[in-house]
């Protein structure tokens, strides 16, 4: 097996095995476009040379019609006026849903497909990570994935979808104990941050509207999760995620919070980061560090106003929607201290510091998977 | 004029003029195409999913072979090996020339016809400023492009070119002296930041190895820029920008440093970053900013080695090449001051904290237009 490393040269099995060159970046990559996906866009009109389409790209004019392109023709013109309106849907607004995923859950895939948001508009991403288990991810992904693309109707196909292949193992192999414990978090967060940028930065297109991160455990979600989001008009908006589980001690099916990366800065956390070195970091949820931090998963209110917003400094990945403006700014998930946050807490303050503001809805919840 | 706000909304001409909502990002769009791209590049095989395909994706055994796919089927395929080596063109990687362009020299267009890098495995992403300047620069550049891509020679012709219109007005638009003034260059360049990052995040792909940064004026660079580079294998590397002009002491025509944002940190400018506010950044390049930093500029000597390199911590913006996975890891151009440096400065720094080391070449050098 190839063992990564820093020279950032590859192994190169294909071409010449006689110079084989120290590997690092295994990336492997596998990238299903729906055929034709440009034609049975409207928003991508293709064009020939020989109409007169100048005027409308130097104005705020109209452009001429569908597809006037020969098929012979060598070039193609796509045009695109971008959006990100409260009725994405309507406005046909393309989405970029993406997912980290080290093990694939059947009630995720199930839940993703019950989405009512157009599946013309939706592009899917995923990124892997290397090792066995990756591989099993992928044989289940990619033969979910199949028997959804094949689908003779158009409309029940995405409009792509997109598997990378992570340069490392999964860290999630391990215990969901030890997965959570303090001292595991910053190499384990900094490994997926790493592997967010690489997924966002390979797959965002001059046409996305919006980014919706989606955790592959989460698997429930409201039908009308990216319109819900979306309705809010926000830069950057994330879902309360919750678990399901049985309470023994009313002996009834219950929920609990789960993701306690949705907060709002305290006094008393930014105390404890004036305290810390400049490459350590505060990672919300320990007791080890008493951030007191207000936590949008102890406002879930069940008889309040799905609509609710308050205002964030830190979000969790699970289900949190970005105006992919926000990330074309140049908001990432930071692998090293920033403000001493990382991942996507540290995505929050960037998203700040760009000037963008974070909101969540505390009433509005998806949910976890129970393992 | 649609002027650009912070709603994130957009004017909506095309479909619904009744319902127009504040405006924000007018990014308008112009993606140029190569017909059958994929058919014509040999590192993107396409697939049937009648091939057993599945094997090789998990594993790293060789791929099967070209184009099986028919014509009328619904899914493409595309795998690929993603690498970065000495020899990137003998080994077709492929390079995304990535130009922010608020003035067209036909000068940089005719050098980059020039450059000796195989074109169908080079991209071109360029962003264009808004207004009536920017408008120019699109027709010229839209002219110059045609031209190219609609050549029947196959490789003639470019991977693909991406023309993308900026949400603001160029702040170029000044005289010389102007721009240059320290008080401008923040904003300036936190604009120029936002840029890149948006140009970047839109074009970078799945199967980009290499990205190229080449200001759009620099006029005059080595035939084999990319390949002498790339030779180098540095994460970052950027080249010595100076400037012809006329000696008016010598009566002779002569050269002068021109890029100073390729530097070493130095104690003072460390101690001089220690001494200012959060949101303050520093520029180099300024008498009122004294850093005392060693700038590559003034390391040129006629007479080594053109492949001598040295480290840095700054660098510009004129002609850098970056292994696409620097980017991808998340290293992007703050607009926002990071460790008090913004924009290209600010991402020497960010690759550096992401555990990358950055270059510079002081005796290869590439030239400034001179105004």
């Amino acid at each position: 097996m190839l063992v990564p490393n820093k020279n950032h040269l590859f192994h190169q099995i294909r071409r010449k095995p006689s110079q084989i060159v120290a590997p690092i970046l295994f990336l492997v990559l596998v990238v299903y476009l729906l055929f034709g996906i440009g034609q049975s866009s409207s928003k991508k009109p293709k064009y020939s040379y020989k109409d007169k389409t100048q005027g409308w790209l130097l104005s705020s004019k109209i452009p001429p019609g569908p597809d006037e392109m020969a098929k012979n023709h060598i070039m193609h013109y796509n045009m695109n006026l971008l959006e990100t309106t409260v009725m994405p849907a309507f406005n046909k607004e393309q989405v970029l849903v993406l997912t980290p995923m080290s093990k694939f859950y059947p009630e995720y895939w199930d839940n993703l497909l019950a989405l009512s948001y157009p599946r013309e508009l939706m592009e899917l991403g995923f990124i892997v990570p290397r090792g066995k288990a990756g591989d099993e991810v992928v044989k289940k992904l990619e033969t979910a994935v199949k028997a959804v693309q094949r689908s003779s109707t158009e409309s029940a196909r995405f409009a792509r979808v997109t598997i990378l292949r992570q340069d490392s193992e999964s860290v999630e192999s391990q215990l969901e104990k030890d997965r959570h414990a303090l001292k595991a978090q910053k190499e384990r967060r900094s490994k997926m941050a790493l592997a967010r940028n690489s997924l966002l930065f390979s797959t965002l297109g001059p046409f996305t509207s919006w980014v919706l991160w989606l955790d592959a455990d989460v698997v429930e979600t409201p039908k009308t999760l990216i319109q819900d989001l979306a309705t809010h008009n926000k830069a950057v908006i994330a879902a309360n995620c919750y678990q399901r589980y049985y309470n023994e001690e009313t002996k009834k099916n219950d929920i609990r919070p789960y993701d306690y990366n949705n907060w709002v800065e305290s006094e008393e956390g930014l105390r404890l980061a004036s305290t810390l070195g400049p490459d350590e970091i505060i990672v919300e949820g320990y007791a080890e560090l008493p951030t007191f931090r207000a936590l949008m998963a102890h406002f879930y209110d069940p008889h309040g106003d799905l609509s609710t917003e308050m205002q964030l400094d830190g979000v969790g990945g699970t289900a949190v929607l970005v105006k992919a403006e926000v990330h074309r700014d140049g908001a990432m998930f930071p692998s090293f201290p920033f403000y001493h946050l990382i991942e996507t807490e540290g995505f929050a303050k960037m998203a700040k510091r760009l000037g963008y503001q974070v909101f969540g809805l505390p009433n509005y919840l998806v949910y976890h998977y129970n393992e």
